[in-house]
């Protein structure tokens, strides 16, 4: 059976590829000084530490909301219009991404550090419960589906996402009171998912 | 027959990709001032709300569009001159959005709020006009369409874009006097059309 | 045979529609002014004219050599080193488009007027060199080429580049004298060529 | 044996293709000036050289950049997590290129010359780096690549990153004394990369 979803495919790709590229555009150049040498430009560069730290966090974030993209549509041959807008609502966090991002950067050494996180966090979980949509969405009407895909790997795919919930949402909620902790508990599940990214089975033995 | 818009579609998705993602630069970041505090970047965060509706409405309004550009080059299979500068128009239009999109974010608060509004309705008229246009030239030579497209598609096809122009027209000339009635006309007709997507019969039962 | 070329192409079309849709970013929305009212919006807009004459120039000299980028292509089958530079240094110059566009849009006014007029149709005749080059590598060697292209063919294309040459230098040399003129000259070259784009003879009837 | 890394090869596509359009964004237009002349909008111009320099030459390393990571994405069939990752460390790096491209070209005329070129050729060390772990991340496992690909072959890419290695090392080295020949080395490695980027071996003769 032919796929149907290449363009959107195409169209998602492109929507991640920007939105992670752009990223950079959040990091500022130093000014050029009255009587500026090189370790003052040091300097500068090191009170941006904020914005490396968020632009590090962002870029890879979305490098793995992709792998995970990636790893639903290659389970997913039909599309319907409920699938096409659970896909845009993803489309649509993804490109928000770079400005709680930047919100991050420039709010982090201040008195609202931890407003900052939190609506950082609060997007994460916003973005988990998109994918819980759209793998629901998608698996709700098989046909829409592989053909031959078991419900083993069906239930991976939901377990997946849906296991994700209660996580960001912790990271939400301790983000009010120990945002930095929070950030640790965002990364350390980016590095959760993607170390289990193949662990699926499905019925052909290298199809991850 | 083998389809030769290939890459015609793949330079639109590009075009469709970033102009939806480039939205999120028209979001600006609360600058950090003297004695800064949470209730305050709250209050910031809270004074752009405009913005936060601009860039949803522009961002679901340019999905819609190439969701429907999708629909169209489905059924295209060969391309000629006209077809290729038609296309070219839509990408243009396209392009622009964010634009009076960020006109409309900036002047929504003042006394501009009507002419950003017009502006901004007006746009997507001549974007429904250039889909009229796009379609009229792929149907007249049915040689460009996918073989075997029943009649009762093409004219499916024409009467979805032709029957948006009165509405468009409509929010248009509304906006002179009910600026946020149009906006919500705009909406409602996305809506409309993401709702409507599927209904369109083709000869074959699947294809939409 | 298999063709060779599609992922010089995929990245080829990314760098046209990124290069074409960042144009919209030299647009700048007026500034909300004290007093301010529709009328001076108006009257801001309305003074932004060059940029909006620039965009469109601009938007529709890529999309053409895009057009024509996108016609070559269809020709080339196998790609080598210098092919590979040629093309590159294509794309090295339509990214640069935007840059003499903002710089034709903030100075139209200006006296400088003719210096960023110089400066934009000069950019054009390098585009067109480097089109030149383009077809010179990949004709050289008949292996590169679509199979069972005609003579015919490959010479027509290779005209077409050549001949576009003494109308560019016509328009650099004209813009230091009349440089209205000259925009003018471009704008009926995209046009001559946007009509003339599928007079092209080949050997297999269908292909343009 | 069908290839498995399409769309990781279209997501690195869109992220070379936005980084090396992006660069332009760097290029800034001089202001309109009081009693501004074509003369001194001229020596404007000219007072950014540097951002010239810097926006060729990055500009084209990412290009070679490009280049390799298709030779290297033509060899490889099959997907794991460790490639997967270090192809997202590769897109990180050529995402951020941007950034020391920018501070090289706004404290290249100030007293941070030697640290801005520092900093510049230290990430196209890391860059190279990250390839050498591509590489070794895909050719671990013979599995991964493409069937009936050579051992000379598997050797020659290997080498081909792992020679350059200590050219880039050696340019990192002189930047902190010789800044302007650092530069040049990497401008002459790019040179001889593009040169012999055809010369590898592989089982079957046609493929580069």
């Amino acid at each position: 059976m032919e796929k149907e979803t290449g363009r959107i495919e195409a169209f998602s790709d492109g929507v991640f590829s920007i939105a992670v590229t752009l990223l950079v555009l959040e990091l500022h150049v130093p000014e050029v000084k009255e009587g500026a040498n090189p370790i003052r430009l040091l300097e500068d560069l090191k009170l941006q530490w904020p914005g490396y730290i968020a632009f590090i966090i962002s870029f890879f974030s979305i490098f793995v909301i992709w792998v995970n993209h990636h790893k639903i549509f290659k389970q997913i041959y039909k599309r319907n219009t409920g699938l096409m807008f659970a896909n845009g609502l993803i489309l649509f966090l993804v490109s928000l991404v770079s400005y709680p991002s930047a919100l991050l950067a420039r709010f982090y050494m201040t008195d609202s550090r931890q407003l900052s996180v939190t609506i950082y966090t609060g997007l994460f979980l916003v973005i988990n419960l998109a994918f819980n949509l759209l793998w629901e969405q998608a698996s709700r009407d098989k046909k829409l589906l592989r053909p031959g895909i078991s419900d083993v790997a069906i239930k991976q795919l939901r377990n997946n996402y849906l296991y994700g919930f209660p996580t960001y949402l912790a990271a939400f909620i301790i983000s009010f009171f120990y945002p930095d902790f929070a950030l640790v508990i965002c990364v350390l599940l980016w590095i959760f998912w993607a170390a289990s990214s193949k662990k699926i089975t499905f019925t052909e033995s290298s199809i991850t």
